[in-house]
Protein backbone atom coordinates (compact mmCIF):
# COMPACT_ATOMS: atom_id res chain seq x y z
CA UNK A 1 0.00 0.00 0.00
CA UNK A 2 2.72 2.24 0.74
CA UNK A 3 4.67 3.96 -2.45
CA UNK A 4 7.43 5.56 0.17
CA UNK A 5 8.92 8.51 -1.51
CA UNK A 6 6.42 8.75 -4.58
CA UNK A 7 5.40 12.32 -4.82
CA UNK A 8 1.68 13.35 -5.13
CA UNK A 9 0.50 16.78 -5.96
CA UNK A 10 -2.47 17.57 -3.44
CA UNK A 11 -5.13 20.62 -3.97
CA UNK A 12 -5.64 21.97 -1.16
CA UNK A 13 -7.82 24.91 -0.32
CA UNK A 14 -7.76 24.30 3.60
CA UNK A 15 -11.59 23.27 3.61
CA UNK A 16 -12.35 19.96 5.72
CA UNK A 17 -12.37 17.79 2.27
CA UNK A 18 -9.08 18.82 1.15
CA UNK A 19 -7.67 18.50 4.81
CA UNK A 20 -8.85 15.12 4.42
CA UNK A 21 -7.50 13.97 1.11
CA UNK A 22 -3.92 15.65 2.11
CA UNK A 23 -3.92 12.77 5.22
CA UNK A 24 -5.26 10.18 2.77
CA UNK A 25 -2.29 10.91 0.98
CA UNK A 26 0.08 11.09 3.53
CA UNK A 27 -1.27 7.74 4.79
CA UNK A 28 -0.65 5.83 1.55
CA UNK A 29 2.92 6.74 1.69
CA UNK A 30 3.18 9.89 -0.72
CA UNK A 31 5.34 12.47 -0.18
CA UNK A 32 2.69 15.20 -0.71
CA UNK A 33 3.11 18.56 -2.46
CA UNK A 34 0.59 20.73 -1.89
CA UNK A 35 -0.91 23.30 -4.58
CA UNK A 36 -2.98 26.50 -3.51
CA UNK A 37 -4.86 28.89 -5.57
CA UNK A 38 -5.30 32.71 -4.90
CA UNK A 39 -8.45 33.30 -7.11
CA UNK A 40 -10.13 36.68 -6.11
CA UNK A 41 -12.01 34.29 -4.03
CA UNK A 42 -14.33 36.11 -0.99
CA UNK A 43 -13.38 33.72 1.25
CA UNK A 44 -9.79 34.28 1.34
CA UNK A 45 -8.98 33.10 4.33
CA UNK A 46 -9.53 29.64 3.30
CA UNK A 47 -5.31 30.18 2.22
CA UNK A 48 -4.29 30.98 5.90
CA UNK A 49 -6.37 27.60 6.55
CA UNK A 50 -4.61 25.92 4.13
CA UNK A 51 -1.25 26.92 5.30
CA UNK A 52 -2.02 25.63 8.85
CA UNK A 53 -3.30 22.43 7.32
CA UNK A 54 -0.03 22.11 5.26
CA UNK A 55 2.51 22.95 8.13
CA UNK A 56 0.51 20.56 11.13
CA UNK A 57 1.08 17.84 8.39
CA UNK A 58 4.46 18.37 7.52
CA UNK A 59 4.36 19.76 3.96
CA UNK A 60 7.62 20.34 2.85
CA UNK A 61 6.62 21.71 -0.70
CA UNK A 62 3.81 23.96 -1.35
CA UNK A 63 2.96 26.71 -3.28
CA UNK A 64 -0.05 28.79 -3.81
CA UNK A 65 -0.50 29.70 -7.61
CA UNK A 66 -2.33 33.44 -8.21
CA UNK A 67 -5.17 32.87 -10.92
CA UNK A 68 -7.48 35.58 -12.15
CA UNK A 69 -11.26 34.27 -12.63
CA UNK A 70 -12.02 37.07 -12.13
CA UNK A 71 -11.70 38.30 -15.82
CA UNK A 72 -14.12 35.59 -16.89
CA UNK A 73 -16.73 36.19 -14.39
CA UNK A 74 -19.74 34.19 -13.37
CA UNK A 75 -19.88 33.75 -9.78
CA UNK A 76 -21.14 34.46 -6.30
CA UNK A 77 -17.38 32.99 -5.07
CA UNK A 78 -15.79 35.54 -7.13
CA UNK A 79 -18.29 38.69 -8.21
CA UNK A 80 -20.01 40.62 -5.95
CA UNK A 81 -23.56 38.62 -5.78
CA UNK A 82 -24.95 37.21 -2.56
CA UNK A 83 -23.88 34.32 -1.17
CA UNK A 84 -27.14 31.85 -0.80
CA UNK A 85 -27.94 31.22 2.91
CA UNK A 86 -30.24 28.71 5.32
CA UNK A 87 -30.91 26.12 2.28
CA UNK A 88 -31.87 23.08 3.49
CA UNK A 89 -29.38 20.31 2.06
CA UNK A 90 -32.56 19.39 0.26
CA UNK A 91 -33.23 22.47 -1.44
CA UNK A 92 -29.22 22.20 -2.36
CA UNK A 93 -29.58 19.06 -4.47
CA UNK A 94 -30.35 18.60 -8.08
CA UNK A 95 -29.67 22.41 -8.65
CA UNK A 96 -26.07 24.00 -9.58
CA UNK A 97 -25.70 26.77 -7.58
CA UNK A 98 -24.95 30.34 -8.02
CA UNK A 99 -21.64 29.46 -6.38
CA UNK A 100 -20.54 27.45 -9.08
CA UNK A 101 -17.08 29.40 -10.35
CA UNK A 102 -17.15 27.72 -14.45
CA UNK A 103 -14.66 25.33 -15.26
CA UNK A 104 -13.04 25.50 -11.62
CA UNK A 105 -11.96 22.14 -11.13
CA UNK A 106 -10.83 21.80 -14.62
CA UNK A 107 -8.55 24.69 -14.45
CA UNK A 108 -7.21 23.82 -10.92
CA UNK A 109 -6.42 19.92 -12.43
CA UNK A 110 -4.51 21.70 -15.14
CA UNK A 111 -2.43 23.46 -13.35
CA UNK A 112 -1.88 20.22 -10.75
CA UNK A 113 -1.12 18.13 -14.06
CA UNK A 114 1.64 20.88 -15.52
CA UNK A 115 3.36 20.88 -12.04
CA UNK A 116 2.79 17.05 -11.48
CA UNK A 117 4.75 16.93 -14.60
CA UNK A 118 8.02 19.08 -13.41
CA UNK A 119 7.94 17.26 -10.20
CA UNK A 120 8.18 14.05 -11.66
CA UNK A 121 5.00 13.17 -10.08
CA UNK A 122 2.16 10.78 -11.39
CA UNK A 123 -0.48 11.21 -8.66
CA UNK A 124 -2.56 14.55 -7.94
CA UNK A 125 -4.80 14.01 -5.05
CA UNK A 126 -8.54 16.08 -5.18
CA UNK A 127 -11.27 16.26 -2.19
CA UNK A 128 -14.19 16.31 -4.75
CA UNK A 129 -17.41 14.53 -3.05
CA UNK A 130 -20.54 13.48 -4.91
CA UNK A 131 -22.17 12.55 -1.92
CA UNK A 132 -22.87 15.58 0.53
CA UNK A 133 -21.92 18.09 -2.00
CA UNK A 134 -23.47 21.37 -3.53
CA UNK A 135 -24.31 19.95 -6.90
CA UNK A 136 -21.16 21.08 -9.03
CA UNK A 137 -21.03 18.72 -12.30
CA UNK A 138 -16.69 18.67 -12.28
CA UNK A 139 -17.05 17.05 -8.38
CA UNK A 140 -18.70 13.77 -9.89
CA UNK A 141 -16.44 10.36 -10.75
CA UNK A 142 -16.98 10.60 -14.65
CA UNK A 143 -15.65 13.81 -14.97
CA UNK A 144 -12.59 12.73 -12.88
CA UNK A 145 -12.66 10.01 -14.91
CA UNK A 146 -12.29 11.87 -18.17
CA UNK A 147 -9.55 14.48 -17.08
CA UNK A 148 -7.24 11.57 -15.78
CA UNK A 149 -8.05 9.97 -19.54
CA UNK A 150 -7.36 13.30 -21.02
CA UNK A 151 -4.19 14.30 -18.63
CA UNK A 152 -2.55 11.02 -20.04
CA UNK A 153 -2.91 12.36 -23.67
CA UNK A 154 -2.04 15.38 -22.79
CA UNK A 155 1.41 15.41 -21.24
CA UNK A 156 4.94 14.36 -22.35
CA UNK A 157 5.21 11.80 -19.46
CA UNK A 158 1.30 10.58 -20.36
CA UNK A 159 2.62 9.64 -23.82
CA UNK A 160 6.03 7.99 -22.35
CA UNK A 161 3.87 5.69 -20.45
CA UNK A 162 3.79 7.02 -16.88
CA UNK A 163 0.08 7.47 -16.62
CA UNK A 164 -0.97 9.92 -14.39
CA UNK A 165 -3.63 8.91 -11.40
CA UNK A 166 -6.20 10.99 -10.56
CA UNK A 167 -7.08 10.33 -6.66
CA UNK A 168 -10.44 11.32 -5.12
CA UNK A 169 -10.39 9.14 -2.48
CA UNK A 170 -13.43 11.29 -0.80
CA UNK A 171 -15.67 10.97 -3.85
CA UNK A 172 -18.54 8.47 -2.80
CA UNK A 173 -18.18 9.01 0.86
CA UNK A 174 -20.70 11.23 3.01
CA UNK A 175 -19.42 14.60 4.84
CA UNK A 176 -19.87 12.17 8.26
CA UNK A 177 -17.53 9.60 7.07
CA UNK A 178 -14.85 11.72 5.78
CA UNK A 179 -14.89 13.97 8.79
CA UNK A 180 -14.66 10.12 10.71
CA UNK A 181 -11.19 9.75 7.96
CA UNK A 182 -9.74 12.60 9.09
CA UNK A 183 -10.59 12.17 12.29
CA UNK A 184 -8.89 8.40 12.21
CA UNK A 185 -5.87 9.74 10.12
CA UNK A 186 -4.90 12.66 12.92
CA UNK A 187 -6.76 15.68 11.16
CA UNK A 188 -7.23 19.02 13.16
CA UNK A 189 -10.05 20.29 11.69
CA UNK A 190 -9.86 23.36 13.63
CA UNK A 191 -7.47 24.39 11.25
CA UNK A 192 -9.53 23.90 8.65
CA UNK A 193 -12.23 26.44 6.75
CA UNK A 194 -15.10 25.87 5.11
CA UNK A 195 -17.03 29.11 4.91
CA UNK A 196 -18.05 30.58 1.33
CA UNK A 197 -18.72 33.78 3.52
CA UNK A 198 -17.29 34.74 6.47
CA UNK A 199 -17.87 37.43 8.86
CA UNK A 200 -15.66 40.61 9.22
CA UNK A 201 -12.51 38.85 11.20
CA UNK A 202 -12.82 35.29 9.76
CA UNK A 203 -15.71 33.51 11.67
CA UNK A 204 -17.62 31.03 9.27
CA UNK A 205 -21.34 32.62 8.65
CA UNK A 206 -22.72 29.36 9.72
CA UNK A 207 -25.48 29.63 7.04
CA UNK A 208 -23.89 29.14 3.53
CA UNK A 209 -24.38 25.88 2.35
CA UNK A 210 -21.01 24.66 2.87
CA UNK A 211 -21.14 25.52 6.49
CA UNK A 212 -24.18 23.79 6.90
CA UNK A 213 -22.92 21.03 5.17
CA UNK A 214 -20.15 21.06 7.48
CA UNK A 215 -21.92 21.11 10.55
CA UNK A 216 -24.23 18.53 9.50
CA UNK A 217 -21.32 16.15 8.97
CA UNK A 218 -20.42 16.55 12.32
CA UNK A 219 -23.58 16.04 13.97
CA UNK A 220 -23.96 13.04 11.81
CA UNK A 221 -20.47 11.22 12.49
CA UNK A 222 -20.70 11.93 16.18
CA UNK A 223 -17.85 13.50 16.62
CA UNK A 224 -17.88 17.76 18.21
CA UNK A 225 -17.38 20.39 15.45
CA UNK A 226 -14.62 22.59 16.20
CA UNK A 227 -15.80 25.49 14.13
CA UNK A 228 -16.53 28.73 16.02
CA UNK A 229 -19.64 30.35 13.71
CA UNK A 230 -20.36 33.60 13.62
CA UNK A 231 -24.08 32.36 13.96
CA UNK A 232 -24.76 28.85 15.68
CA UNK A 233 -27.37 27.68 14.16
CA UNK B 1 -22.62 26.39 -42.41
CA UNK B 2 -23.22 29.73 -41.14
CA UNK B 3 -24.06 29.88 -37.70
CA UNK B 4 -24.59 33.79 -37.16
CA UNK B 5 -24.06 35.45 -34.50
CA UNK B 6 -23.44 32.46 -31.99
CA UNK B 7 -20.26 33.22 -29.76
CA UNK B 8 -16.95 30.95 -29.89
CA UNK B 9 -14.48 31.96 -27.94
CA UNK B 10 -10.69 31.54 -29.96
CA UNK B 11 -7.49 30.98 -28.49
CA UNK B 12 -5.13 33.49 -29.97
CA UNK B 13 -1.78 33.77 -29.17
CA UNK B 14 -0.28 36.06 -31.69
CA UNK B 15 1.07 33.26 -33.64
CA UNK B 16 0.46 32.22 -37.80
CA UNK B 17 -1.40 29.19 -36.39
CA UNK B 18 -3.98 31.13 -34.17
CA UNK B 19 -4.74 33.87 -36.32
CA UNK B 20 -5.85 31.39 -38.77
CA UNK B 21 -8.21 29.57 -36.70
CA UNK B 22 -9.17 33.21 -35.53
CA UNK B 23 -10.34 33.82 -39.89
CA UNK B 24 -11.63 30.19 -39.59
CA UNK B 25 -13.99 31.34 -37.08
CA UNK B 26 -15.41 33.49 -38.68
CA UNK B 27 -15.72 32.27 -41.92
CA UNK B 28 -18.02 29.63 -40.27
CA UNK B 29 -20.25 32.49 -38.96
CA UNK B 30 -19.20 32.73 -35.58
CA UNK B 31 -18.63 36.02 -33.37
CA UNK B 32 -15.00 35.70 -32.22
CA UNK B 33 -14.30 36.16 -28.33
CA UNK B 34 -10.39 36.07 -28.18
CA UNK B 35 -8.22 35.25 -25.10
CA UNK B 36 -4.60 35.54 -24.81
CA UNK B 37 -2.62 35.06 -22.16
CA UNK B 38 0.17 36.41 -20.40
CA UNK B 39 2.24 33.58 -18.91
CA UNK B 40 5.56 34.63 -17.96
CA UNK B 41 6.78 33.95 -21.68
CA UNK B 42 9.76 35.63 -22.61
CA UNK B 43 8.43 35.89 -26.35
CA UNK B 44 6.29 38.74 -25.33
CA UNK B 45 5.97 40.14 -28.44
CA UNK B 46 3.01 37.60 -29.40
CA UNK B 47 0.40 39.23 -26.94
CA UNK B 48 0.88 42.76 -29.30
CA UNK B 49 0.90 40.38 -32.07
CA UNK B 50 -2.84 39.01 -30.61
CA UNK B 51 -3.84 42.41 -30.04
CA UNK B 52 -3.06 43.79 -33.85
CA UNK B 53 -4.57 40.62 -34.94
CA UNK B 54 -7.68 40.71 -32.58
CA UNK B 55 -8.26 44.68 -34.11
CA UNK B 56 -7.21 43.34 -37.92
CA UNK B 57 -10.55 41.17 -37.89
CA UNK B 58 -13.00 43.40 -36.11
CA UNK B 59 -12.88 41.83 -32.87
CA UNK B 60 -15.29 42.82 -30.22
CA UNK B 61 -14.22 41.21 -27.26
CA UNK B 62 -10.81 40.10 -26.32
CA UNK B 63 -9.65 39.22 -23.09
CA UNK B 64 -5.95 38.56 -21.64
CA UNK B 65 -6.07 36.57 -18.67
CA UNK B 66 -2.60 36.95 -16.64
CA UNK B 67 -1.83 33.21 -15.26
CA UNK B 68 1.72 32.43 -13.70
CA UNK B 69 3.18 29.20 -14.90
CA UNK B 70 6.85 30.14 -14.02
CA UNK B 71 5.59 29.01 -10.59
CA UNK B 72 5.54 25.62 -11.62
CA UNK B 73 8.86 25.84 -14.16
CA UNK B 74 9.96 23.71 -16.72
CA UNK B 75 10.08 24.81 -19.92
CA UNK B 76 12.90 26.87 -21.93
CA UNK B 77 9.62 29.40 -23.00
CA UNK B 78 9.62 30.56 -19.13
CA UNK B 79 12.46 29.66 -17.68
CA UNK B 80 16.21 30.67 -18.62
CA UNK B 81 16.82 27.89 -20.59
CA UNK B 82 18.39 28.23 -23.99
CA UNK B 83 15.86 27.87 -26.62
CA UNK B 84 17.15 25.37 -29.36
CA UNK B 85 18.56 26.69 -32.47
CA UNK B 86 18.61 25.91 -36.54
CA UNK B 87 17.10 22.39 -36.09
CA UNK B 88 16.27 20.66 -39.04
CA UNK B 89 12.59 19.86 -39.49
CA UNK B 90 14.07 16.06 -39.56
CA UNK B 91 15.43 16.76 -36.18
CA UNK B 92 12.33 18.29 -34.50
CA UNK B 93 10.12 14.96 -35.03
CA UNK B 94 9.75 12.35 -32.70
CA UNK B 95 10.63 13.72 -29.27
CA UNK B 96 9.11 16.34 -27.13
CA UNK B 97 11.61 19.64 -27.07
CA UNK B 98 12.51 21.75 -24.09
CA UNK B 99 10.54 24.17 -25.17
CA UNK B 100 7.69 22.25 -24.12
CA UNK B 101 5.28 24.05 -21.76
CA UNK B 102 3.92 21.37 -19.41
CA UNK B 103 0.34 21.30 -19.49
CA UNK B 104 -0.11 24.32 -21.19
CA UNK B 105 -2.93 23.71 -23.79
CA UNK B 106 -4.60 22.16 -21.11
CA UNK B 107 -4.81 24.79 -19.03
CA UNK B 108 -5.58 27.74 -21.89
CA UNK B 109 -8.19 25.60 -23.05
CA UNK B 110 -9.54 24.82 -19.29
CA UNK B 111 -9.82 28.75 -19.09
CA UNK B 112 -11.71 29.15 -22.86
CA UNK B 113 -13.90 26.99 -21.34
CA UNK B 114 -14.88 28.68 -18.20
CA UNK B 115 -15.35 31.73 -20.42
CA UNK B 116 -17.38 30.14 -22.90
CA UNK B 117 -19.60 29.15 -20.47
CA UNK B 118 -20.01 32.60 -18.67
CA UNK B 119 -20.63 33.63 -21.93
CA UNK B 120 -22.97 30.96 -23.24
CA UNK B 121 -20.86 30.15 -25.88
CA UNK B 122 -20.54 26.40 -26.74
CA UNK B 123 -17.68 26.59 -29.07
CA UNK B 124 -14.14 26.84 -28.93
CA UNK B 125 -11.59 27.50 -31.28
CA UNK B 126 -7.63 26.25 -31.07
CA UNK B 127 -4.98 26.41 -33.66
CA UNK B 128 -3.13 23.00 -33.08
CA UNK B 129 -1.72 21.27 -35.74
CA UNK B 130 -0.48 17.86 -35.53
CA UNK B 131 1.35 17.69 -38.93
CA UNK B 132 4.07 20.51 -39.12
CA UNK B 133 4.32 20.94 -35.13
CA UNK B 134 7.03 20.61 -32.40
CA UNK B 135 6.61 17.43 -31.34
CA UNK B 136 3.76 18.72 -28.07
CA UNK B 137 1.41 15.79 -26.83
CA UNK B 138 -1.15 18.54 -26.05
CA UNK B 139 -1.09 19.07 -30.08
CA UNK B 140 -2.93 15.68 -30.96
CA UNK B 141 -6.46 14.82 -32.16
CA UNK B 142 -6.53 12.23 -29.95
CA UNK B 143 -6.17 15.14 -27.21
CA UNK B 144 -8.69 17.37 -28.53
CA UNK B 145 -11.64 14.78 -28.73
CA UNK B 146 -10.62 13.95 -24.48
CA UNK B 147 -10.92 17.50 -23.94
CA UNK B 148 -13.94 18.23 -25.53
CA UNK B 149 -15.22 14.73 -23.64
CA UNK B 150 -13.83 15.79 -20.45
CA UNK B 151 -15.38 19.16 -20.77
CA UNK B 152 -19.04 18.12 -21.43
CA UNK B 153 -18.62 16.43 -18.28
CA UNK B 154 -17.13 19.48 -16.50
CA UNK B 155 -19.66 21.72 -17.14
CA UNK B 156 -22.73 22.96 -15.79
CA UNK B 157 -24.01 23.58 -19.91
CA UNK B 158 -22.78 19.91 -20.59
CA UNK B 159 -24.50 18.55 -18.13
CA UNK B 160 -27.60 20.25 -18.97
CA UNK B 161 -27.08 18.85 -22.63
CA UNK B 162 -25.55 22.08 -24.71
CA UNK B 163 -22.66 20.20 -25.51
CA UNK B 164 -19.33 21.99 -26.18
CA UNK B 165 -17.20 21.92 -29.14
CA UNK B 166 -13.32 21.99 -29.58
CA UNK B 167 -12.76 23.21 -32.77
CA UNK B 168 -9.15 22.22 -34.08
CA UNK B 169 -9.78 23.46 -37.44
CA UNK B 170 -6.19 23.07 -38.42
CA UNK B 171 -5.22 19.92 -37.07
CA UNK B 172 -4.32 18.14 -39.94
CA UNK B 173 -3.34 20.80 -42.25
CA UNK B 174 0.61 21.38 -43.03
CA UNK B 175 1.75 24.17 -42.63
CA UNK B 176 1.69 25.47 -45.92
CA UNK B 177 -1.84 24.53 -45.72
CA UNK B 178 -2.64 26.57 -43.22
CA UNK B 179 -0.97 29.89 -44.83
CA UNK B 180 -2.62 28.98 -47.85
CA UNK B 181 -6.04 29.14 -46.00
CA UNK B 182 -5.41 31.92 -44.12
CA UNK B 183 -4.27 33.95 -47.17
CA UNK B 184 -7.54 32.61 -49.11
CA UNK B 185 -9.58 34.48 -46.04
CA UNK B 186 -7.57 37.88 -46.15
CA UNK B 187 -5.22 36.81 -43.20
CA UNK B 188 -2.34 40.04 -42.75
CA UNK B 189 0.55 37.24 -41.75
CA UNK B 190 2.69 40.20 -41.70
CA UNK B 191 0.63 41.21 -38.11
CA UNK B 192 1.62 37.97 -36.86
CA UNK B 193 4.41 36.66 -34.54
CA UNK B 194 6.04 33.43 -34.08
CA UNK B 195 9.02 33.62 -32.65
CA UNK B 196 10.09 31.95 -29.31
CA UNK B 197 13.13 33.69 -28.87
CA UNK B 198 13.16 37.12 -30.88
CA UNK B 199 15.64 39.55 -31.04
CA UNK B 200 15.78 42.76 -28.83
CA UNK B 201 13.16 45.29 -30.86
CA UNK B 202 11.23 42.12 -31.55
CA UNK B 203 12.13 40.87 -34.64
CA UNK B 204 11.97 37.36 -35.23
CA UNK B 205 15.23 35.50 -34.20
CA UNK B 206 14.64 32.99 -37.75
CA UNK B 207 16.23 30.40 -36.62
CA UNK B 208 14.47 28.54 -33.39
CA UNK B 209 12.20 25.32 -34.59
CA UNK B 210 8.61 27.59 -34.81
CA UNK B 211 10.98 30.31 -37.08
CA UNK B 212 12.08 27.37 -39.12
CA UNK B 213 8.50 25.77 -39.77
CA UNK B 214 6.85 29.42 -40.47
CA UNK B 215 9.51 29.95 -43.01
CA UNK B 216 9.22 26.42 -44.72
CA UNK B 217 5.75 26.50 -44.57
CA UNK B 218 5.21 30.08 -47.14
CA UNK B 219 8.21 28.65 -49.13
CA UNK B 220 5.98 25.57 -49.61
CA UNK B 221 2.99 27.43 -50.24
CA UNK B 222 5.01 29.09 -52.80
CA UNK B 223 3.67 32.81 -50.74
CA UNK B 224 6.05 35.44 -50.23
CA UNK B 225 6.90 35.41 -46.30
CA UNK B 226 6.34 38.76 -45.05
CA UNK B 227 8.33 38.03 -41.94
CA UNK B 228 11.74 40.28 -40.95
CA UNK B 229 13.75 38.40 -39.49
CA UNK B 230 17.27 39.34 -37.64
CA UNK B 231 18.78 37.03 -39.60
CA UNK B 232 17.90 35.83 -42.50
CA UNK B 233 18.10 32.00 -43.39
Amino acid sequence: MTEAGKKAVVLLSGGLDSATALAVAVRDGFEPCTMSFRYGQRHSHELAAAERVANAMGVKNSIVVTIDLRSIGGSALTDDIDVPKDRTTHSMSGVIPITYVPARNTIFLSYALGWAEVLGSHDIFIGVNAVDYSGYPDCRPEFIEAFERMANLATKEGVEGHSFTIHAPLINMTKAEIIRTGVSLGVDYSLTHSCYDPAPGGLACGRCDSCILRKRGFEDAGIPDPTEYAEPG
